[in-house]
């Protein structure tokens, strides 16, 4: 059972003398943190509203209200501030939400930390220790292992007892719009022939939601599920390329390494858990039951419309309330065996398809295995990435009359 | 092929003024580097002959031969050391040799920066982002392959063709002498029947060696095999403590997890790759020969004694000379696809068994599946490791006279 620990609700119907349209990633309600740099100037952190970003360091009175040091906003990651502690984060999205609000009359003093979007760089805004990925998707996991084993047995033994993950690779995480450089290594061309090196043929991505640590644990000190909402601070889309190629032959028998370490790109804001909190939705049910330490009840996945976008088009439409496991499922399982978490680790969900065709989340699933090409507007086809295709992921909460957005996570292919 | 840059060697026949045995782990051909502190000052970097600690902070004339500021010895890591370059490493290891060689007679200036092993506290040396854990034993494989799948096919196809390799945790990594808690999880008893909930029943050690990165690339930037050994600083000692019960049931299909995330023991000594370069050996023949990125000629193992002792007994001998993939081949495959590599960032070896059964460098291979107990001088027996057990990796490279020794690399199993 999931414990609530006390949230920051933004009134729904409160408005920001800052304009922006109803579907806005970035209401007043949002209040996301990022990292941002102008022209050569050092790395600062932000927030955004509509297509203003807010610039932290420079807010008048936020570093007394806060009773904190100004150096904390003129840091290059998120990383010291989430040591603070949730109460000071939550006090800065309750102050941002009081003098950016239509309420406040004294505006001139606040408009000067504001710089349109336009004209700032955004960076990776946490310092990741390590990676994981999860495997939370029973679609995903089922149209693999009909696409790749047994479509009789799909799912293997363990999946519906644990949320299966493994580790990736912090180093390689890369904010959007960076861009994706096909990777090349050894694959089979031929079944049974020698492998040989080559560029990847077979390009993927894949659409995932990843939650971030906010307050770590020591070694041989589990999470209990009831605690994990404290530890995690937010949310963020995240794009697990994969080279379905170099991973199907090195994958036996200790997991995906070269056909992901590549790249995978992540959005450049932090959601915060309080501004999803009213988007909370149930679990599918999960049968057979969860082992005690993974037992939840209540609301524990969220209700987020995710597109995916292959040059500018969609070709995918899915949503992270069909995860069958929730990311404080994920979280308690992490640490069951008291491995330590740290400030700023990120795990993602895995592959979050849904029910239909044209709610899977990689190209692997959407073109079924190359038999099922996708058409583009422009007549052509795919049934992996090609170079110069630009892939974009979105994400939302749709309230009534504003939405709770993720900004971009997009990437363009290069040889 | 390997491209040997200029090593430092040191005089095998060169003796110090400090006094140490012939088996000392650390004569003034050594000269590793490692991070100490007393009582409860702050940490700093050092290096050691025989059992004398040596402050690199305080020590006279250093910064000023080397042309650097002191602050990089009063730092709690390697890593801004080594971000200076291996020139910089270089010439520490030549200052040392000197103003501890016999032939400096000027020895009081020196002396005063020398405390007693016993007075410090030794700590993680480096700051490790990624950790990457390889598989690099041919025997080790196989006998996995014997008792887990086919007999008459131990190696999986990719096998020969790549050095197989998965990531690992580095929050989890624990220097030399922290205690190993037993960790709990999801384990089947059973065949067929669902988990439960229990601590692991199956501990096991696995016996590594670990090379440090000392010089990153950049992301889509391959390391060439040839320019591998620049890239990599020295090599440490790596225990991958591992729950076989856990990850024999989580395993599938995307590799280890939490069987191994609760704990790495690693020695607190870096051992620098020129104080190996007198004991390179050639690799065992590789057949297939690899695709080009992974031909190698020349010597690129290393003849390093390996000795494995639970509560004091010696239970196996190898060496590193048997590893099938060099750590070289490992590092230009981990970056063929583009993946970045970062300062301090730790690839091991993988369990390094040898050919014969007192060789093996796990439990798991040692007691052959559990079919054959070790049993130890007070007559009792092990399967796996239990509760109180102390094991202890050792490593040393026998020169004439004198021995490059890794430290020590222990842990205690506590409940």
């Amino acid at each position: 059972m999931i414990n609530n620990p006390s949230v920051l609700n933004i009134d729904p119907n409160l408005k920001s003398w800052i304009p922006y349209s109803e579907d806005s990633d970035f209401p007043i309600q949002n209040l996301p943190l990022g990292v941002f740099s102008r022209n050569q100037d050092p790395k600062k952190l932000c927030s955004i509203i509509g297509d203003q970003i807010i610039d932290l360091s420079s807010l008048a009175g936020l570093s007394e209200a806060l009773g904190i040091s100004n150096s904390f906003f003129t840091n290059n990651s998120l990383n010291p501030l989430m040591a603070h502690g949730k109460a000071t984060l939550r006090n800065i999205r309750r102050y941002l939400s009081e003098v950016f609000s239509t309420q406040n009359l004294n505006r001139a003093s606040f408009e000067k930390s504001l710089i349109p979007r336009q004209q700032v760089e955004l960076h990776l805004p946490i310092q990741c220790g390590d990676y994981t990925d999860f495997y939370s998707s029973k679609e995903h996991a089922t149209n693999v292992g009909i696409m790749f084993r047994d479509p009789a047995n799909a799912l293997l033994p363990n999946w519906l007892h644990l949320p299966v993950g493994y580790h990736g690779r912090a180093s390689s995480i890369v904010v959007s719009g960076t861009p994706v450089v096909r990777p090349a290594g050894q694959i089979v061309s031929k079944d049974g022939e020698p492998p040989i090196y080559s560029k990847s043929r077979q390009l993927d991505f894949e659409l995932e939601m990843a939650f971030v640590v906010g307050k770590g644990n020591d070694l041989a000190h589990p999470i209990p599920l009831s605690q994990t909402k404290e530890h995690i601070h937010g949310l963020m889309l995240f794009n697990d390329w994969s080279a379905r190629d170099i991973q199907k032959w090195e994958y036996v028998p200790l997991g995906p390494f070269l056909g992901k370490n590549f790249c995978s790109t992540i959005s450049p804001w932090l959601i915060d858990l309080d501004a999803l909190e009213p988007f909370a939705v149930e679990n599918p049910i999960q049968d057979p039951q969860p082992l005690d330490y993974l037992h939840q009840t209540g609301k524990n996945n969220y209700n987020i419309e995710l597109e995916v976008l292959l040059n500018g088009h969609p070709i995918s439409h899915s949503n992270t309330k069909y995860l069958y496991w929730s990311m404080f499922q994920q979280l308690a399982h992490h640490t069951v065996n008291g491995c330590n978490m740290r400030i700023g680790d990120i795990c993602a969900s895995g592959t979050i398809s849904g029910p239909t065709p044209n709610s899977y989340g990689s190209m692997l699933e959407l073109a079924w295995k190359g038999t099922k090409p996708i058409t583009l507007p422009d007549g052509s086809t795919r049934v992996f990435l090609q170079d110069g295709d630009q892939l974009e992921l979105k994400a939302f909460a749709q309230g009534n009359g504003f939405r709770i957005g993720f900004g971009e996570c997009k990437g363009t292919i290069v040889s």
